[in-house]
Formats: C-alpha cells, sequence, structure tokens
C-alpha cells in the first residue's frame, strides 16, 4: 500500500464519524481536519444571502438525538451513527406510539440489515432514518422521541485551497462535503483532492490549481456567486466524487463535451489500459450541474468510480470506510495525476521552419546513418510534431492523431523547441 | 377498424373507378368529392400557361374506349377498367388486323394477369394496355379500334385546402391525383391527407397547414410556379404516396436531409418501435423532386409505406382497393399525426434563470426529500430542458439528447415556463 | 502482356544496374535515359545552395570498389552489384584485417543471402554492403579494401518533364530516383511516370501536369525551394513509389486528407473493386513528407503498392527486376490513369433551371412513355446532376451521393451542358 493510500484512508476513516449537513459544525470541523494537510481559506456566508437563484438556508447544528423504548433503551440512537437522523430535522421532544412515529421513519425493505440517508433541507419536518430490522423489531410503545437540534440563522461554510501557478488560469478541483457518515459519496473525494494538493505544491505548476470543498448544490451555488468575475478563468474543472470504491472510473464529459479536462481525462483513461467508462454530460449527479448550467457552461467533467447511485451501498450505512480502499483511491489519485500532466503539458506549438522537414541530422535530433527502416518512435515523434505544429493542433491532437503516448510527443517537443525549431503558443 | 380507417377506405373505393390523367374531368371530378369532405380552393389553369420550364398542356378527356373482335366481342373495355388506354391517346376510330394493332398493345408479359399502367402526355399517340392472357387469346383480326377521346385546349386543375394556423409558417402536404385506377399510388394518399385536414380542423393549429391536391409533377411545377412568392413560408412540408398497402413505412429525408420535417418523422418513426425505412432524398420518386429541385430546396419529405416500384402491384391493375387497408392507412394517419405534433410542439426555449440551476423546490416543481435516487422522469426532463435552453436547442434535441420522448420533454417545458423560468423563443 | 508493361518493365532492367545517389552520374545517366522517351529538362544545383533548411552536399561519384582477400579474390565487388557500397563513402585504399573491416561492414543477418541497402550522406564514412553469407566464409585476412570514389563540389540534378494543358493549374507527378540497384522502390516509380507522361501527351489536358525526378528529400526541398512560387498553382499531385510489386495498391492520403487528389484516386480505387489500402498521412515515407510540410500542405498524395519497409525484399539486393512485374505496373498505371480522368473532368456545376425539373422530354433527354418503373442509369444521372448541381456539389460528389459511376455522371454532365440546362464553373 502506497503512503498516500494510507493517508487517504486514514483521513477518510478520521472524518467519518462527523454529522455533516449542508451547514453546520459538521462541515466546519471537516474543513479543520482538512486544513491540517493543505491550508485553507475558509468562507462563512451568512443565512438569508442570495446566492443566484436560491437563498443560503439557516444553519442546522444537532448535539443528540434518539428513539427510547418503554424499557429506556435508545432504539436508535445518533452516537451509533449520523445517518440516523434525517438531515434538517428540527428539533422535536416527544412521547408518542409507534404508529404516531412512524411516518417519521424511514428504512430500506429491500436492504434490511442498512440505514439509509435522508435529508429535508427545504421542508421544515424532522425524521429517523433506521434499519428494517430494527423497525419490524419494535413493539407498539409508547416512545420517548428526542432531536435536540437547532435550525436558526447562522451560516453556511465552504473552503478553498489555491496553488499558485506560472499562469492566473484556473483548474478548478470541487468536493461535496455535505453528506454525513458516508465515505465513498464524500470522504474519497475529500481525500484524493487533498492529495493532489499535496503533490502539486511540491511544484510551481503552469495552471493555478483551486481545490473547493463545499455543501453540494447550494454550496457549489453559493461559491459560483460569490465568484462571477472569476470563472472566466477556469480553463479546466473536475468534480471528484465517489472515489475510493472498487469499481472501475467512471468519466462524465462536461456539458460541452470536447473541453481541455474531456479531452485530457479521456486520453489518460484510454493511454492507460485502465477499464474505465466514459459517459456524456447529464444534469443530474454532482456539482457539474451548477457548474455547467447554461450560463456557466464551463469546462468541467466528473470522475468517480462506481457512479452516482449505482452501487446498492449508495446513500446507505454500507458506505462506510471499509467500502472504499486505499488502492482504489491511490488509482483514482494516479490517473488525476496523469490528467493534470496532461494539462500542464499540453499546449500548441509552431514550427518555426515550416517549409520542407527542417534538417534534423545537423541538428543532432536524427540518425545518421540512413536506409533502414526502424525509424524510432522518438524521431517519429519529432516529425509529427513538426508536421502539425502549424498553430491549429495541440500536443494532445498530435498524441491523439499519431498513436503516439502523449509524454513521447511532449518530449519530442521539449527536444525541438530547445533545438530553435518550435516555439509554443501562449493560447 | 377505426371510423378513420373505414372512411379514408370507403373515400378510395369511391374515387377508384375515376379516369384521372393529368389534366381532365377524371381529377375534377375526384376534387368535387374531396370537397365533400373538407373545403377546396380548386383551380383551372389554361393550356399553354408557362409554368417554370414547362407549358400547361393540352387537357385530355376520354369518354370511351374499345377493341371489338370480329365477332363483335369487346376484348379490350375501358368501361371495364380506365388501366385498359393509355393514358393522352389521342382519338382513333379504324379497323385494323392484329399485326397493326400490336406496337399499340401494352402488357406485363411477366405479370400475364395484370393489366399495366402506361402514359403518353407529351408524345401524340394512343394505346390500350392488357393483360398478356388476353392478347394471347386474341385472333389475327380484324379489329375494330375506338378511342372516343379529346385532347384540346383546356385547362389543368389542382385543388388547395387551408387550415389556418397562429403563424402564418406554412407545412405543406401535397397528394398526386393523376393516375386512374390505382389505390394505394394515388388514393390513399389522398384519403389519409383528408382524414388528416379535418383532425386539424378541431383545433387551431400553431402552424398553417396547405394542402395540395394535384397532378404530379406537372400539377407540383405549376403550384410552385404560381405560389413563388409563397414557398419562403414553407417551413416544412410532406409529400404523401403510397400510403395504404401492408408494407412497413418509408420515410424520405429532403434534400437537405435534417429539415424540421426529417427530424420530426424519423424521431416520431423512432420512438414508436415501429418497423420502419428511412432512406436519403434522390431526385426520383413523387413531387418531392419539384419542391426539392435546388432553386427552391424546400424541407420537404416524403411519407410512404412501400415505396414506388418496389411492390409487384406498383402501376398495375392489382393495385386497387383490395391492396390496401384502413389499419394500413389509419397507421399512416397516426404516424403523420404524431409528426405534426412534434412540429406543433417544438420549439426552442430560453433559460430566464441559467446561472446554477434554479430552485424547482421552492416553485413546487420538485419533491422535498432529497436523498433518493429514484428520481423521477418529469424531473430530469425539468433539469434537461432547462440545461439545453441557451437559445440553441429545441425541445426534440432535448429529447434526442436526454433520450426522454418529446412529450415528457415538452410537459417539462410547458410546466417550467409557467413557473416563469422559460421563454419560447419564435424561431 | 500489354505494350505499356513490356516497355515499363524494360526501363526498369535497363536503369537497374546504374549506381544512383542523391548526386552524381548515376542521377545524370538515369536522366538520359528517361529523356529517351519524354523530354527533360534537366536542373543542375550548386553544392552549397541553400535550400530551404538545407544545403545542396557535395557530389558523390564512384568508379570502382571491392575488398581483395588473401588469395586476390574479389570477396565483395562493387561490379557485381551497386548495392556494396555504402552510399556517399569517401575513397579508401588499404590493407586490413577482417576485424579492422568489420565495423565498416552492413549484413542483414536475418536475410543471409541479401545484400541490404545502405548510404550514410551527412556523416563522412565509408562501408560495404554484403551477404551475411559471404561474411561468414571470410577469413581473418588480410584484405585489400578499395573505395574509388570522390565526394567534392559539384551538382545536385533532377529532371522535369511538363505536359501542357488548357489551364496553368498543375497537376505534380514526383519519383525519387536516387536509389541504386533497387527495382520497386525507384524504379518501378520512374517506368510508370514515364508511360502516363506519353499518354497525356496524346491529349491536350485540362491541367498541366508536372513530372518531377528528383532525389528523395533534399531532391524534393530543392525542386520546392527554387519552385516556391509555382507551388501555388499545384492542385493536385502524387508521389509514386513501390510501383510495381505483386501487392495490392495502397493510397497514403495527402495531410489535408480530402484535397483533389485524395478524392479521386479513392473514388477510383473503391469504384474499381480492386483490393486496396488507404491509410491517412503520416509525416514518413517518400516526398510527400516534404510537400506535406506544414507551410506548404499541398494536396499531394502518394501511390504505392506494397508501402514503404512492408516487404521483407525492402532495401536489399531482393528488389530486383523480378520483383516487380509488367501486369502490376499496368495496374498501377491504369489506376493512376482512371484517377487522372475523374481530374480532368471533375468539376462543379451550375443547374440554369433551377426551379423545378426542367423538361428534359422536349430536349429529347427523355423517354417519352411514362408510367414505366426501369428508369434507366442515363436519366437518373441527369437528374442527380441537375438536382446537385447547385455550385456546391462536384459531379465527384455527385456520383459519391448517387452511386452511379464518376463516368454515368460525367456523359450526364455533357448532354446536359449541350443541351443548355448546365454551365461549368470554372473553380
Amino acid at each position: 500500500m502506497s503512503d498516500a493510500g494510507r493517508r487517504m484512508h486514514a483521513l477518510v476513516e478520521r472524518l467519518y464519524p462527523l454529522c455533516r449537513s449542508i451547514t453546520g459544525n459538521g462541515v466546519r470541523r471537516t474543513l479543520e481536519i482538512v486544513a491540517e494537510s493543505v491550508p485553507l481559506e475558509v468562507h462563512e456566508v451568512p443565512t438569508g444571502t442570495q446566492v443566484l437563484d436560491w437563498t443560503v438556508p439557516k444553519e442546522w447544528n444537532i448535539r443528540d438525538a434518539y428513539v427510547r423504548d418503554p424499557s429506556g433503551r435508545k432504539v436508535i440512537d445518533f452516537a451509533e451513527s449520523s445517518l440516523h437522523v434525517v438531515g434538517y430535522s428540527v428539533p422535536v421532544s416527544a412521547t408518542m406510539s409507534l404508529d404516531e412515529l412512524r411516518p417519521h421513519l424511514h428504512t430500506l425493505p429491500g436492504q434490511p440489515d442498512l440505514i439509509p440517508y435522508r435529508t429535508s433541507y427545504y421542508a421544515e419536518t424532522w425524521g429517523f432514518c433506521l434499519r428494517q430490522e430494527t423497525l419490524d423489531a419494535l413493539e407498539p410503545g409508547p416512545y420517548e422521541v428526542v432531536i435536540d437540534s437547532t435550525l436558526a440563522d447562522g451560516h453556511l461554510t465552504y473552503g478553498e485551497h489555491v496553488v499558485p501557478g506560472e499562469s492566473a488560469d484556473e483548474v478548478l478541483v470541487s468536493c461535496h462535503i455535505c453528506h454525513p457518515s458516508l465515505a465513498n459519496d464524500n470522504l474519497a473525494g475529500v481525500a484524493v483532492a487533498v492529495e493532489l494538493a499535496r503533490r502539486l505544491a511540491e511544484r510551481t505548476p503552469r495552471h493555478t490549481y483551486r481545490f473547493v470543498f463545499a455543501p453540494g448544490t447550494i454550496g457549489a451555488i453559493t461559491w459560483l456567486a460569490r465568484n462571477r468575475d472569476r470563472v472566466g478563468r477556469i480553463g479546466a474543472g473536475i468534480v471528484l466524487a465517489c472515489a475510493g470504491d472498487r469499481g472501475s472510473l467512471t468519466y462524465k464529459r462536461s456539458r460541452r463535451g470536447n473541453a481541455a479536462v474531456d479531452r485530457a481525462v479521456e486520453h489518460v483513461l484510454r493511454a492507460s489500459g485502465r477499464a474505465h467508462t466514459v459517459v456524456d454530460f447529464s444534469p443530474y449527479g454532482y456539482d457539474e450541474r451548477q457548474y455547467c448550467s447554461p450560463g456557466f457552461d464551463l469546462g468541467v467533467g466528473s470522475l468517480t468510480r462506481t457512479p452516482y447511485g449505482a452501487y446498492p451501498e449508495y446513500h446507505t450505512s454500507g458506505d462506510n470506510p471499509g467500502f472504499v480502499s486505499p488502492e482504489a483511491m491511490t488509482d483514482t489519485l494516479e490517473t488525476l495525476w496523469e490528467a493534470v500532466d496532461v494539462l500542464e503539458r499540453d499546449r500548441r506549438y509552431l514550427n518555426l521552419s515550416p517549409y520542407g522537414e527542417p534538417q534534423l541530422g545537423r541538428r543532432g535530433l536524427y540518425g545518421s546513418l540512413g536506409g533502414r527502416s526502424d525509424t524510432k518512435r522518438d524521431q517519429m515523434a519529432m516529425l509529427w510534431v513538426l508536421n502539425l505544429s502549424d498553430g491549429d493542433h495541440s500536443l494532445l491532437d498530435v498524441s491523439e492523431r499519431s498513436g503516439l503516448t502523449f509524454g513521447e510527443v511532449a518530449r519530442a517537443a521539449r527536444a525541438l523547441e530547445e533545438a530553435g525549431l518550435l516555439k509554443g503558443l501562449e493560447k
């Protein structure tokens, strides 16, 4: 197991018990822990703030919640799992029969040993989630029902981490941090993003990398509302989620379909030989929904392993730290790293000697004994780069057209640039 | 059998015996009968009128025609079938041997029990069509040969029916009415068009619908010549023919290949699950040849069942009322009706809240309990419509990209428009 | 065997023994022999002349070369095969042991009975090529080693033949003439080009045809450098090589991928039913590398039979006159001739009667008896040409869209032009 894999899994385990929601102290505590690894700028946006078409909601916090049976035993206990309470439940303290309680109970009859995950952000109600098995064993009551929560004016909290690059062009990496005790659908993405940020910090990248850790939907909307003047800088972006299960990788294209990030990630997945799936954009899933809304239409795709809703443990207590593996998170990280490498090195070049082939031999770039047919791949890479560097083709275009790897092509471009035969274009 | 199917078949049977040609009383009588169902404006265009590259020909009328053998028996008799006389035959009254007659006789040796259909509009000649069986039994003669026809200055006749819509944009439905006793290749199209017009009259459609009942080629050319200032209004059109045989539907694209009618009909055929064929435009067939000539290049396709020339009964006495079925004509009508529905409802919309997703929940457009994965199709339809309503995509685009039905998408658009989130664009 | 086939093979046999290189008397003598069949303008470009990024090298000539063993026997003898000496070997006259000689010896261990072909144009060295079998039998020596060559200021020589056409637009046919005793990879292309030029001279073509016989790479670069003001006239071009082996034809597209030559050759190959391969451009192979460098980007493809490097005899003494056949060269020639025919006759026309179909019947262009379904192909060709002659489509477009042969379509266009219905466009 790699060091990175170990660190990522440890982070998932540490963040797992916290009760996150779209606001509140669970999010704050999550960001504090992330900030131990990478510095974060934490933003607090007051309840009632208008953000695009939405309004920042009241802040929800919860201290305890349980259902106690006539014998005094807690048959449902928030302390056991943060999933037991419907997110944004209003406070309750009452005694009621099972029949009265039942409309507030959510189970998964088809998965009787799992606790479901439910929220009710925008309708003031309350509820408990529990195993069907537990429900089946409940007596008529009466039950003591307590939710010690507050729903009041406060703030929405999100964090940002920036790795400055040579250019102000930004690459956005966005993760949601609004799910309570769910490991794959939340924490694995956070862990991979943190590790990616650490690696990027070891060098000065060409692009600036901006990591956004924010609650889903309302968090991304808040970030977009507060950064409307900045979104023009985002040349590429990726929403990271479900980054740690043992399934193969799935890339979901941006709404544009051929944005820089689409081409980079798809190239890396194809070149890697990894089993993987690429799907077109659809307006459902994670925060690519917001980044790819038609007014913004950013070149932001989404990388997951098994996608949203497509594994039985999705949004249940089955999505726990055991469901995500260090190896899978490492695989996600490495794929992302290769895609970042393409984004970093891909550019269009101009052949400065475009009439006929330049004489590579006198520049020491070519074998001198002619007539042989086993032309080497790096010589082919130089010929391809020279031939296609007309201002219309990037190195990734050259790689895809030639069948040579991006690395071979980028290496050839560097050699040709050093020999004065090539000039990198800014855009 | 549906009422519509019954009505359509009855109309075919009633029109069948008439001897239609490109001019003459057979056409006039056909239009009179059609006018019993839908009001028609009938146009009479004088012989000699210049129409585009053509000239309106002399008017041809026929009262009787026969060949009588030495015993006085009519071995060929126009009264038995209008197909027996070559269309546009000049008058003849003569006695001649079989050898002299033979060059004027047309048969189908491979289909000895069928009478072929032949015409000679632009070369002044005469002839008879008969069963090969009949020909084989003929004695040497002499025969009395009579064609009681007139070929003289007169008129070309065609009819128009208009269903006015909210907009002056027109949808053209065109049928040929120049074939004598042929049921599928003529009358089934007329019957389906009449029934479509009845249905459209029950509401005020968005587009104006113009039905043209005209002789093939010269009739369409005449209509085009007299409506050159109107063709710019034709946003979509369809040539209806061979609408009643028991084969599956065939759609032939307009010359443009992706005109509104092409997209609508192909969508409906695909979505219906019906067996069907779609073929590219070719400059042969029915009057799409004229509507799609390069000077006009209208978005006019052609809907048939078994296409032109592809069934053995084509242009023979085998194409009789028994060859077309009420069920097949109903199927053609329903397909057309669904395509009309797409043409009526398809349009581009503009998302008025394009930055991020609008908050559907507070507008009552979204389920309030989050976290569940079984997002309903109508909610997906709303998200797709919002995401793609950037002015570039129509509802049909949304349907095809999302995999949702056109109806689901159109319903979502209406809900969003009512909620003030969407604005329909004029064009 | 055709006369052309016999002539082409005789030319290959006659040119075979000459020791060609990128400069020198072997090239001059080759051009003299070619000039016996078609008049050539021979150009001599002095050593040191700057040509694009390159410099014309010293001229190399060789009179004799051998390695003599202690018994006085010539174990390697240039008189036996021009391949025995590494091209551009500097003079040597020395006695040395086998161990000293060995670094200068080139063999093909995997093809022990074949002499390889090697050159060293831009590094001053010397060497011998020989059969592995021969090497294996050599005793320790000492050996007398003689290369009687000169490498000195002189000239680079190339030849041009022009068949003038009605237009100054040029079609370029280019062959390399720098390989010594190699039949397929050199001489077959020359022979086919000579025969094509003879045929073209029998008529005045529409385009001007320019044949360039020049050494590979440096010769094409020299020609391009001296004709930069002319390259704008080249509307199509083809590099001919490997034109005589018994494999099927391979067409390599120009860098543009859909240039006139690409469309013409691919159409001919497809329509012919011949087994063939079409490959995309790549910046390796023959002089299409230079013509398709990004600064020029000419519409020049390459026609070979088995392509460069893909047959075991490639660049060995196995590529001798027995390796090429009169039939294969004839097949290459005929394919080229058909492609030339497309280039000659293809053009865009304008339908002068574009509104509706023109009445073909009154112009004698159409059968007069209607109603028959067996419309003839030439009538379909007329309808297709009329329908697509809107200024956007060429005859080749019409052929490909209609499925009719180019000949049928071109014939229809001529008939329509003669009837005043069509007008040829210049470009």
